[in-house]
């Protein structure tokens, strides 16, 4: 069962609600764009890749409510709720990504009666998800190259089946493995504020039977010193030009202590989270959430004193020269990221296939 | 009012219940050594320094309702009750340490009466929370010294009031800073899994008028890379000869952070928590805890999968390499840490008043 799928008679998107695990296992319909939107900002779907799909899928459903207007009237409600939508996050690249592929349908198709286009964009949105399911793949098959079976991993955030299709990324090699009888031994950060570790990344892989242990953010330290990690695996929001790399708060921390202990640690994502637009890290906008997800969110009793001011940003930026590889379903990034990022870049506009 | 202290009649330890802040102030009166040995383990009373008085003043009530016991019965009965409180947590040196002191009045006393020991031991609880007083005070002004009007503060868990006497260690400059009219802007690490920097520092520093930001423990990494921080500074619960020092988990951390960063980072504690018997961190027994304290403590719903393994450790060690400066009663101690160390133990066994 996907996490993100278009409903059977194509008019809603059928999503996981992640917010429910991983205590309960709800699946929303949503119709409407404002669902929409609030689906993407409360973390209902979550996860670069997956808010790609989700977005594809978003606007499709939208677009065809308007399907009997004439082209000028479409695209102008097509670019509205385009507009609406991608101004739900800010920092992860595959929302804007996904939306603009859409919107290039609805401009290359323009002489084509709307009706024709809405059913261009239908197949462009599933054409998202089944790349994204062979991008994740592949992802997986170089990244597991990069440990070998015994290995410990530890993982921060949620890079799991549930942030994209199948597999993942940061979690695609260990799920591979471990469907190949390889066994690893993941040490998963519970990733405070929302958890995303410990409620989904922990879920995921025990349900795969996967090794895992949950820790809390601040023992990675000491699960690194006491020699039970060999790798790390992130997944990535968006990938700057000189292989800087925004994630999941926290991130640059894992990196860095990484460094320390001589650990290598490794960034996964699809090129469609690479932005040469983006010089550096620090062009990178970061999206500043509520102090309530530090505060209340998830607990009986207020665990801080109410008028606390909190610092609650939602992802961090790592430093390229933290980073031993930058794996892509086109192969393994190593510094100088100007140039390998680039290569990349370039194997895709050329059409290539990915392994 | 003291967080800590005798009753009235002297026949019981009254303490504030630490883990009903911020949302409840209440008092406890404990009498029976299963109480006091609970309120320790369970963090009722927490903080190295703070468990060495709650410790003395513990068993000088367990002591007092033996007083008409001969000499022989009731050493079996303290020792008995030494050995209890003593096996309540492991990583502490401060609770052992009043536990010996405390001891030590009992066989230096041997030939009076068991009711004037007992009147010795009152005295010499109440000694150990007047020097703590004096001890903080002295650590407050060294650490002081190491800041400046409008500086940006890292902590991590809770080293105030409420973990020592006044003061308190980590944060003793910041609040005797503060009365004196600087500025300081703290940063409070909230120290998962039982969010003793949410609960308490936050909660402590507002109440001192403090200007106090809370933030997750993996966001520290972020706020240092933002320039907002110019020194961190830490309790302890051991430090080793050579200068590693165990600390709440997390710790290392920070250190490993501050140090890629450039950031100074020191630690506080009175000479009480320095062991020279032991002789680097690897020989500090590290507590490991209920994994329910990452899995359900404090939330409604279950954050994690019910059967998920957790690694649970209570504090880890931080590499002496990486401490700019071990603060103490009796001054500030620097690398070589073996000589620095030695010294100010030698200048509390000459018994040197502190500033």
């Amino acid at each position: 069962m996907e996490n993100v799928r278009l409903s059977e008679d194509g008019t809603k998107v059928v999503i996981l609600d992640q917010t429910q695990l991983p205590g309960t296992e709800v699946y929303l319909d949503l119709e409407n764009a404002e669902d929409m939107y609030e689906a993407i900002r409360r973390l209902q779907v979550r996860g670069a890749p997956a808010i790609g799909i989700f977005a594809g899928y978003a606007i499709y459903c939208l677009a065809r409510k308007h399907s009997d207007c004439d082209y000028q009237t479409f695209y102008r409600k097509f670019m509205e709720y385009k507009e609406y939508l991608n101004s739900s996050r800010p920092t992860a690249v595959n929302l804007s990504w996904a939306l603009k592929r859409m919107q290039k349908v609805v401009e290359e198709q323009k002489n084509r009666p709307v009706e024709e286009i809405v059913c261009f964009l239908k197949e462009e949105s599933m054409a998202i998800q089944e790349e994204d399911i062979q991008m994740c793949r592949a992802i997986s098959e170089y990244g597991l190259r990069l440990v070998k079976d015994g290995d410990g991993i530890l993982t921060h955030c949620n890079a799991g089946p549930l942030a994209t299709s199948r597999y993942g990324t940061a979690l695609g090699p260990i799920l591979l493995g471990t469907e190949r009888g390889m066994q690893f031994h993941v040490y998963a950060d519970e990733t405070r504020p929302l958890l995303q570790g410990a409620r989904l990344t922990s879920y995921e892989l025990q349900k795969a039977g996967v090794d895992v242990t949950l820790i809390c953010d601040n023992m990675a330290s000491m699960v690194m010193k006491n020699g039970w990690v060999q790798a790390c695996f992130v997944g990535c929001d968006r990938v700057a030009a000189n292989g800087d790399v925004a994630n999941k708060i926290g991130t640059s921390g894992v990196a860095i202590l990484a460094n320390y202990y001589g650990i290598p640690f490794y960034v996964l994502g699809p090129t469609s989270t690479i932005d040469l637009s983006c010089r550096t890290g620090e062009e990178i906008q970061i999206e500043l959430r509520d102090p309530e997800e530090i505060k209340k969110m998830f607990y009986e009793r207020p665990m801080a004193p109410e008028e606390v001011r909190c610092y609650n940003p939602s992802f961090d930026v790592t430093d390229h020269s933290l980073i031993a590889g930058i794996v892509t379903e086109y192969g393994i990034c190593r510094a100088p990221y100007e140039k390998s990022l680039k290569d990349v870049m370039e194997k895709r506009a050329k059409g290539e296939r990915c392994v």
